[in-house]
């Protein structure tokens, strides 16, 4: 496989890329083209192919792409042939939606651990899971070798959470909280899943 | 304003960029620069400029962008210098969470209609909301004149509700079920809020 830099706008389509393949997969289908995952996903087949070619060859001339083939590819490429345990800060709605979401099987996740700093909650159990103090961070999160947190809890909290989380190890964090967190550089990566954020870029298009 | 044809990806960081203003506001800015937002978002100073050149001029040489007039200039931009009513589909524990989110306030959304399918919750209440059947769907949203909606759906129901809702007049969906929708061109655009993706970005990165 080529290992070249990547840009990361290319690495950004690839999880968009392995889901519509476990999608044709789950459908039956053994083999799909550029033209049709650019049909899924609204974007050019040429892009597709260009994507792709970062990665070395996957495909033969005229056959199509082995889907099977390219989702042990992908997986492997986005470091999710593993199972990447999660912690999970913020105990509150989606807190709870969270650690009940289905979606995270075989996809190389899985919630290991439940903070919050509410002591009515601390000790009740959300699914399996018994909710922790989120004093015990600085223990816990290094005790299981924990990298990746999910942050739901409110924004006024959030930044300071952050920082103790990094303080414990961890290199990624997914907020929910509507806030831009500010962390120093030895951190992989902040992503934030916030609805506006999407919600707007769907206005733009609106228009009226 | 110039009106040319914006770059989607270039569309896609204006929510990001509106965010950090209202946040530089908030704590009581008054201007700021390429620079400073470059570094609170990770992207650098020269792509800032470019991605504002596109929108004609935001700035002055050397006194920096006043925050108010980007901030005004950015929600003018992404239309959300109105509000948008939002319908949303599901009322399981991440439908309550975002019936119950506070973040929608300002910035341009507001939660008008609750769905469910399940007759248990019909007729329930979630704050203000009363929960609706899901076979209203076809008179409620052309009532209401709502053309965003957020499904909250599991998977596997996902794909005929979001036909309902487009039969419906919902012209944008913000899908938080874990499957790729095929919808009619007619629809402005389908958004996914799936941790999976925006997880399996980080683990690109995280490596091992």
């Amino acid at each position: 496989m080529a290992n070249s830099y990547i840009p990361d706008i290319v690495v950004r389509r690839l999880p968009s890329y392995l889901q519509v393949l476990l999608h044709l997969k789950k459908g039956g289908a053994a083999t799909t083209s550029s033209q049709e995952l650019g049909n899924i996903l609204g974007i050019s087949a040429a892009q597709i192919r260009k994507d792709f070619s970062h990665f070395g060859e996957f495909g033969k001339q005229g056959t199509g792409y082995s889907v099977t083939y390219l989702i042990d590819q992908f997986t492997s490429i986005l470091n999710v042939d593993r199972v990447w345990d999660i912690a999970l800060v913020g105990a509150g709605d989606l807190g709870h939606a969270i650690a009940r979401y289905q979606g995270f099987t075989n996809r190389g996740f899985r919630i290991k651990l439940i903070f919050d700093n509410d002591p009515r909650k601390i000790g009740q159990k959300i699914s399996e899971f018994t909710i922790m103090d989120i004093d015990s961070i600085s223990i816990e999160i290094p005790r299981h070798k924990i990298k990746i947190a999910m942050l739901t809890v409110p924004a006024v909290t959030a930044q300071s959470v952050a920082e103790q989380l990094v303080k414990a190890g961890i290199q990624s964090i997914l907020s929910y909280a509507p806030i831009t967190l500010s962390l120093p550089e030895k951190i992989c990566c902040v992503e934030y899943a916030n609805p506006i954020l999407q919600l707007q870029h769907m206005t733009y298009y609106l228009g009226e």
